[in-house]
């Protein structure tokens, strides 16, 4: 036996990148004949700390038996947890076992029914943001902390610890105005003509948005037709003093990323919780500078929101965090038992969008109604606009040209990519859904609708997508094309009429059947 | 434009098994340039459903970027994912998006907070079984369900539909006896004792056990220290059947599957759920076909139960819940305030068990008159045994030698292995941990000691762990050897060092500061 008292640690791994995307989770891995730190020794404790002169990271650990993929004498990294450590190949890679992140006691405190504080939802968020912890733990927080299991002075902490840990821009004006609707209505492409609308009045607008999550495209996906959206700070800063407005992606800014984290959990597990989007939405906001929000709270049997009083509460809570984080919000619930207008996918959108602007004839009206009723509301946040003007104000300036020659601007500052709304580059394969029967059109799935939109490749395939021909209350007859779908591949036009097949999303009867709006606005 | 009306769908990938251990979670890896299923049209739903001629599986999807781990016409499986789907590498295999379970709807309810009925658990529990769950799905599961958030009616009904989802042993008798402790005490190896002495009495024991999850060893790790474990069905009924007992490891029957893949999850997570450790041990000992069980809950300041209304509390609902699954109950609570017997770690641990066994005066006495007390408590299940009287036919059954026998019977039968508890194979690094003052042994922590004996090396390397010289109230003067341990590997006994210097488990001081125990049995 040999008596160990006086030896020092030495030996190390090599580094490895291993090109597997774990998409927000940090993967270590070792071989499992790996000589030094064999994997074993770990395996129970599941998670382990990589560390190197001065950098370290922890990741989960997965036991590979295949030399080809790491070897024995290699410490892999997946492509997210190689990036955090940010060293290069091939450098020597110690590890050792991880301690737990420290807030772990904390989510413990949570999941057993406890009310925590600011100070350790600061603890929680910013070891989240910090991808300390595993897809598991985030989900142990995200359901510890669903729905009824915070209180609304918790939301705020937990907006207020997202914020905290990352950038805050400041503007350094009295006004900075955003919208931002909770999602779930395909097609609703408002932000792009809000954004100029009120940048022409003069508002301060510096817009930036998400790509699509769980929907067919997303406002920054949309706008990535027509325009670059990816910019840095500076370039961003420049357009937006010179433009009053930009439409941008704004994950390049690293505003709230802990949200960023627990996005990858929400989306595979489809967890829509109101707390978590009142946070990831206000956090987002009052991160990116803004002062004033108008939110769009649409309601319609298949969108997030399905009743009045389901609306109203989601709205007092909404108004109550903003009230803490000193942020100005309007709530405007609106109809959404439909999609609005008429494409759904990137190019799609865009298309509708420029119509609008151009005031073509062909524009869908309801996308444009929409947008000038949010646009009139957002004009008045300007202290010398009288309540009411607003609607009013937006028309005159969609009307007038002055819409359009704000975007077009935007469009050139951000840098112009080609399309034209009369011929968009739309994908190969096009396949129509026929009308079983002939009535009126009593009711649109927007959830099937963005299904199937999502099948046939959108918001990936710029090109691909839905094109409704009929809305709510239209007369159809048997064999008329309720709607197109593209594709461009073979593969995803087969799943997406399979899809279709299954449910088309449109049901068709009599017009007594029509359900009517919750909301006239 | 292509119209597609008639195409069929044709095209494949090749069948490629990656050798990734992900631990109980079936992940599939496509290329990002994957040309018929590209793989970002997946990305944002996660899971996929990979099917051939027969046979389909669900996994999570990791996108690859290395043609040398997945080329970009194959599909590759991780361990547990290829094995799930059981086809051979190379064949044709196709993929499509794929269903959530259908029991996910279930467990939506759940985390919204709804009470669950009977056929709702089996439904969620027979899709985790199937492996359709992914591991954040699992864990939205576990922490939906932990705690106050389960009635003791449900409690019952997850149990039961653990149980229905995998195979149930019938051994055909009134009387079949078990022994279970709910854990957290290193060293306590009593069912090695109890088994031989309850079955050389005559009663059927079938006892299966688990490997070491958090603790430096199980039973099962310990008994394949003198014997085979791991044994085919029909191997075990004859051993049982001649020798009314056996020791063996209960991961080969398919009792309670879905306890298996919960714990996956709970144990990176350190989740220690009341409910769910009611199920799990309920589940399985009602399908290994028990009737009787006898209960050993532990008190004291590192066990897993801390006061005794605590210990009662989780007393009643497993009475209760046995009590629904028709099985016999009895309840013991005993002494946890520090390990039990000498030595920690699977040899260490078959060592003082031997020692027990032979009568050796080097025995540990604590081991000892607790196996005697739980054995007494068991052999009072025997209608003919007058309450009171199993204790002292216990101890003549241990002191006439008779209960060795037994045991030589039992690892004869089921295929001795060579072991010398005067010669154990300990591991060749061995490090002694000293007093730093003098003074009385005024408590010893459960879990500190585990943790030290797992980072030494056990279970895995079976001759590392711990060896306590001292135990509660013992006099120690500086300087004494409080404890040895044993490391196989350099950097083991490394990191191991480096722990007993954060905290060595020990605490020295006057007697009077002496914890007494919660319990007098």
């Amino acid at each position: 036996m040999v008596n160990s008292e006086s030896t020092v640690v030495s030996e190390c791994l090599k580094l490895k990148r291993i090109s597997i995307d774990t998409n927000y989770e940090n993967v270590v891995y070792l071989h499992r004949e790996c000589s030094i730190y064999r994997a074993e020794g770990f395996q129970a404790l599941a998670k382990i700390e990589v560390f190197t002169n001065g950098h370290s990271i922890q990741a989960t650990l997965n036991v590979v038996e295949d030399q080809a993929i790491v070897a024995i004498d290699q410490i892999g990294l997946s492509i997210d947890a190689f990036s955090s450590l940010g060293m290069p190949e091939g450098t020597s890679t110690y590890v050792r076992h991880a301690e737990r992140p420290e807030s772990i006691g904390v989510l413990f405190k949570k999941i057993n029914g406890e009310r925590l504080n600011k100070v350790e939802y600061n603890q929680i968020v910013s070891d989240i943001s910090k991808l300390y912890y595993s897809k598991i733990e985030l989900t142990a927080f995200l359901i510890a902390t669903n729905q009824d299991e915070m209180d609304r002075e918790e939301i705020y902490f937990l907006t207020d610890a997202m914020v905290s840990c990352g950038q805050r821009l400041n503007w350094f004006e009295h006004t900075v105005v955003d919208k931002h609707c909770i999602g779930g209505i395909p097609g609703n492409r408002t932000s792009m003509l809000i954004v100029p609308i009120v940048a022409a009045h003069g508002m301060l607008c510096p817009k930036t948005s998400s790509r699509a999550i769980t929907s067919p495209a997303g406002t920054a996906d949309t706008m990535e037709v027509l325009a670059k959206v990816e910019l840095d700070d500076a370039a961003l800063s420049e357009i937006v003093r010179k433009h009053r407005a930009c439409l941008t992606w704004g994950g390049t800014a690293n505003l709230s990323p802990a949200d960023d984290v627990m996005i990858s959990v929400e989306r595979p597990l489809s967890l829509d919780s109101t707390t978590q989007m009142i946070a990831s939405i206000l956090s987002k906001k009052v991160a990116a500078g803004s002062t004033h929000l108008l939110l769009d709270i649409p309601i319609g049997p298949s969108a997030k929101v399905k009743s009045v009083p389901e609306a109203q509460r989601l709205r007092k809570l909404f108004e109550y965090v903003s009230s803490r984080m000193n942020l100005h919000l309007e709530v405007i619930i609106t109809d959404g038992r439909q999609p609005i207008g008429k494409g759904i996918g990137p190019i799609l959108e865009a298309r509708d969008v420029m119509r609008v602007l151009e005031n073509d004839p062909r524009a869908p009206d309801d996308l444009r109604h929409k947008a000038l009723r949010l646009a009139g509301r957002m004009i008045e946040f300007d202290p010398d606009v009288k309540g009411g003007d607003g609607f009013s104000i937006a028309r005159d300036i969609l009307e007038s040209g002055r819409a359009l020659e704000k975007m077009n601007a935007i469009i050139d500052a951000q840098g112009r990519k080609a399309f034209d709304h009369n011929n968009p580059g739309l994908a190969k394969y096009v396949h129509e859904v026929k009308a079983d029967k002939s009535g009126v059109i009593t009711s649109i799935d927007n959830l099937q609708i963005a299904r199937i939109a999502r099948i046939a490749g959108a918001p990936k395939v710029p090109g691909a997508g839905v094109d409704l021909a009929f809305k709510l209350g239209d007369k159809v007859k048997v064999g008329d094309t309720l709607y197109r779908f593209y594709a461009e591949h073979h593969s995803d036009m087969i799943f997406t009429m399979q899809e279709c097949q299954k449910a088309s999303g449109y049901t068709v009867g009599e017009s007594s059947e029509l359900l009517h709006a919750f909301v006239e606005y």
